[in-house]
């Protein structure tokens, strides 16, 4: 995993406009936002499922950045005074303490539309049709029946008790829309799965996307903001809904395990080629930050 | 004009989610936003390059559309209180006035990918290649090196002196970019444009670019409110930096009519089939609102 990290952060660096480019601040204050941090999940996740569909990795690293930038702006917009007002991510000031808010909003701003430059000045399928689907995944993902939705319907849960089922709607767009386009464009990056195979890839992204929210909620409860390096316990200040507030500790624990194992059951006949996904879907369940 | 309006306004209508679709309130939010106001100057300029390149009006319907919404997606975000922190804008409340400062950060976050969706899911070009190009060159003017990176100049411009140079740097960038690409992309939809042919386009959008924004100073210099839609003369309040002040507003004038003269010259070889760029020319100068 170290290695897909240091690259993905040399890629990143790449990517992102250089610091003495103007607009300079701008600039400066995206690369705070992006670089230097993060545990680059979904970078993870693309490049295992690049691996599993045989695919070129700088291909893969280019849709694994798009993707990156697209999370990293999300970071920034909900860490803003109007949304979750936080002050600390990734063990550093959040952008708009940092900057200022105008800044962190137009870094958010800025970095989608980078994401989308990427993706579409860099050879990252077989076809220019498979690069436009892929262009258009990315989209929706993000969107406001993907990743931007799943921001508002978390906002609108804020002091209302949700049930389970409504609970896993909203993470199901908030940050399952995102996981499951990294699995999906790592994999359309290479060649040779075809529909059933898709679908159980995205069977398998939809379960650790989950479990990755349910980990997220049980560590937001029992760690300490210094392991996290973001503030812990918001939450529950917040009076938001979390697995953990409508399960209790140990069930949500336990639900994290099932989604481990529904995972590794949607890789099974995918045999060798899916170690890399297989250890991710045990990393996300087990990690403790 | 009005009748590019009218079918801009249906299609937009039809290209945003429903308000009845979750998240409901984002949705609603979306399309206040975006229907029923503005003049659609880009998608006019888009539908006049598309018939300029003999472009099935079909295709343009979707880059316009597309533009558009980048265009009112940064309306949204440019009025927050970190902002302009202005209340009203095409006759209405503001976004976050009318809704709240979460939702219309959400907004203009969910438009933005929505214009991206758009593009990646219609057919806009001959070939696939085209295709690609034209979501690169939305991409490219919406962020840190176009408009994005515009407002961020904008904003390091407030409450300083600034050189006619300098001015137009941020214009180029902060309204130019996406009325470049509106240009661009219309023209593209069609075909047989050499390359002498688009650099002569260009020169005609950048040349338009420009005039609209010294139009706009002018216009919020000695226009009501009422007539706007919007704050008048919040510019001059906020001690931002226009061409009026700069120039004076009988030298802004003036200069508003040089660049109609410019933008007229960059067609004159195109012969009739540009007569709507040249009509949209005088339009964005010669207009009262």
């Amino acid at each position: 995993m170290g290695s897909v990290q240091a690259r993905m952060e040399a890629a990143l660096q790449r990517f992102l406009p250089a610091p003495d480019i103007a607009p300079e601040r701008l600039h400066l204050a995206m690369r705070y936002s992006v670089l230097g941090g993060g545990k680059r999940v979904r970078p993870l996740l693309a490049f295992a499922a690049g691996e599993l569909s045989g695919a070129d990795p700088a291909r893969v690293e280019i849709v694994a950045a798009a993707v990156e930038m697209i999370h990293a702006y999300s970071l920034v917009h909900d860490d803003m005074p109007c949304m979750d007002n936080d002050v600390l991510r990734r063990g550093k000031p959040t952008c708009h303490v940092e900057f200022d808010e105008a800044t962190a909003l137009l870094v958010g701003d800025a970095l989608q539309p980078l994401a989308f430059q990427l993706m579409a000045e860099h050879v990252i399928a077989d076809s220019s049709v498979e690069h436009i689907e892929m262009l258009k995944i990315l989209a929706c993902a993000s969107g406001s029946r993907g990743m931007a939705g799943g921001q508002a319907l978390d906002l609108a849960g804020v002091g209302k008790s949700l049930s389970l089922a409504e609970l896993e709607h909203m993470h199901i767009h908030k940050t399952g829309a995102l996981i499951r386009a990294a699995v999906m464009l790592g994999a359309r990056c290479g060649h040779g799965l075809d529909a059933e195979q898709h679908g159980r890839l995205e069977r398998y992204a939809e379960t650790i996307g989950l479990a990755f929210q349910v980990v997220d909620d049980v560590l937001d409860c029992d760690a300490s903001t210094a392991t996290l390096g973001k503030t812990a316990g918001k939450d529950a200040a917040q009076d938001k809904p979390t697995y953990v507030s409508i399960l209790g500790l140990a069930r949500a624990r336990e639900l994290a395990e099932e989604l481990r194992t529904e995972a590794h059951a949607a890789l099974a006949s995918f045999g060798p080629a899916a170690a890399r996904l297989r250890e991710l879907a045990d990393f996300i369940v087990l990690r403790k930050f």
